[in-house]
């Protein structure tokens, strides 16, 4: 709805327009949702942008989101650079539209607190389906966040769901921690592997092992591809770690590139999301999930409570106390505990 | 003073002895406060061990040391790998030694959570100062806590300081993010380089020039020396950080490995530390540094009651709803943080 701007003169006419309109915008939330909601691409890109900005608006836009936030199964790919994490990711992308789902792609670059790169990575994925608007692709950085990824990509993955996304890909690089993070947000982990990178150590060494939940052996057109996946069934023999609860983790070899495989693959995670569905497993992880959510944003609340202590002086009062040395900083921070209850 | 334990075998005759003498002694926390004040470097050394593994009696620990907290100038040394910084800190140990000083070394190894290496590192490094009873040497790990190493490390220089330590320095591995914790913990800051490593580009890459007090350039007697001093003092020019605060950061040349340039080191170190006391700043950052590390303690204590909170099951609960789309993450988090309060 359209409302008159009492008193102002049209924005494009005052040179600070255009950072009031953005700001006027961004109050409008139930608008912006209800947007999303129904699939207007910028709409969601703009939620996510507050979402890696940790906008004060998050909370009124998670509110909203909620009651369709959990609709859509989340994929995590990951692997080191080079296996062609992101050509397997259009293949899926063209598997997934092929059976007439609608997909949203997360590209997550942990290392790069502030992702210059994420732009310019959006326009090159972006060609294959530009002109679909059954996806959404978006390149993510967590500029924001003190909890950094593991906060925010579980809001993205709330808006794109309820954006109508029946699947989410969740792209990221392959290192230690960070990919451990996007495990524990997916549903489903493939971890991709290509010949002629060592990544059958790799794979060993960097707890791999652990959290795929599908191998893929992509370039398998080329030299070494039998040897990673003759070195992953080794290892997974020897952890065997699936046993137990009775999902054994599949190798499946695919070509990205001209989409050799990729069907397989996408049978594979229907597999496992249907072994999760009987198990209970895929309730019991989401709900670690939205644990883990709520905690960080609980700690980030109280974070911010201390933060306002700081402002008014309380917590450098008690600090200077203890630079002097008459309080010790656990009975400066019972103090602080105890100010903000 | 030895007491009678009324009852007990003698430890000794007892298989679980050993775990129970432990115990016992981790217990009388006064003692060995008292005996690492009195610099028994066995006391020392168990007291870093608490730190490290985050004990609960760090509490009692930290009460007891809090008037002879904050004695030690703490001096941080941070390089590449191969830069010299072991080398480098024995010759400022000798330098100290040489000034009858009182010197603790805090070797941080910030990407080893379970630093195996450590033991290793503490013999090489002792060699030269075993005998010394005015030298304390520690390589660290932060394998219990959950801030890391910007938590350990000041509670571990709070435990030198007690033991009389006019000096501590804190030498760490210059990898981004662990180096500006490391700078942001010391009083002064050496920042080491060496010639043939690039350090150079390095060091406007990784903003270092942003943490260094003084720079070192070790290695001296090697080409390229002349050619890295220049690069930074060019860079300094460009930056010219400190003209607004008064302090010129230096360039010193070393050879650590022979004892040359040390002495200069330490004339700049104090140096440096006269013109904190002068213009107010070491108050400054010493209550900075206090103020974060307060912080921290506050935030885990409020995440071990969210913890609690976790073990009665609340959180899940609300963990549920939020999946089932009948609350929103940021409206649980609210009620976990009433709940707390």
């Amino acid at each position: 709805m359209w409302r008159r701007r009492t008193g102002r003169r049209p924005a494009r006419h005052r040179p600070q327009g255009l950072a009031l309109a953005t700001a006027r915008r961004a109050l409008d939330v139930p608008d912006l949702v209800a947007r999303a909601e129904a699939g207007e691409a910028r709409a969601v890109a703009r939620l996510i942008s507050l979402v890696e900005d940790a906008s004060p608006a998050l909370r009124e836009v998670m509110g909203l989101l909620a009651p369709r936030a959990g609709h859509a199964r989340v994929v995590g790919l990951t692997g080191s650079p080079g296996v062609g994490k992101s050509t397997s990711t259009n293949a899926l992308v063209a598997a997934y539209r092929r059976r007439g789902m609608k997909v949203g792609v997360l590209a997550v670059d942990p290392s790069s607190p502030f992702s210059g790169g994420a732009l310019l990575g959006d326009r090159v994925r972006m060609q294959d389906h530009a002109t679909d608007d059954g996806v959404f692709i978006r390149s993510m950085a967590s500029r924001g966040h003190l909890g950094g990824l593991s906060w925010a990509t579980p809001q993205a993955l709330r808006v794109l769901s309820a954006a109508g996304c029946d699947v989410v890909l969740v792209e990221t690089v392959g290192v230690g921690q960070a990919e451990v993070e996007i495990a524990s947000l997916a549903d489903t982990t493939l971890v991709l592997l290509a010949p002629g990178m060592g990544d059958g150590i790799q794979a060993a060494k960097a707890g791999i092992l652990e959290v795929a939940d599908v191998f893929v052996v992509n370039k398998a057109d080329r030299d070494g591809a039998d040897t990673v996946a003759r070195d992953l069934r080794y290892m997974l023999s020897l952890g065997d770690r699936r046993t137990d609860d009775g999902w054994r983790v599949p190798i499946v070899k695919t070509v990205a590139a001209k989409g050799e495989g990729t069907d397989e693959v996408v049978e594979q995670i229907e597999k496992h999301g249907q072994w999760l569905v009987d198990t209970g497993r895929l309730e019991q992880r989401r709900v670690k999930r939205a644990a883990d959510e709520v905690e960080a944003i609980a700690l980030t609340v109280l974070r911010d409570r201390i933060g306002d202590l700081g402002g008014s002086g309380a917590l450098a009062t008690l600090a200077a106390q203890v630079v002097a040395g008459t309080l010790d900083p656990y009975a400066a921070a019972d103090e602080l505990v105890a100010s903000l209850t």
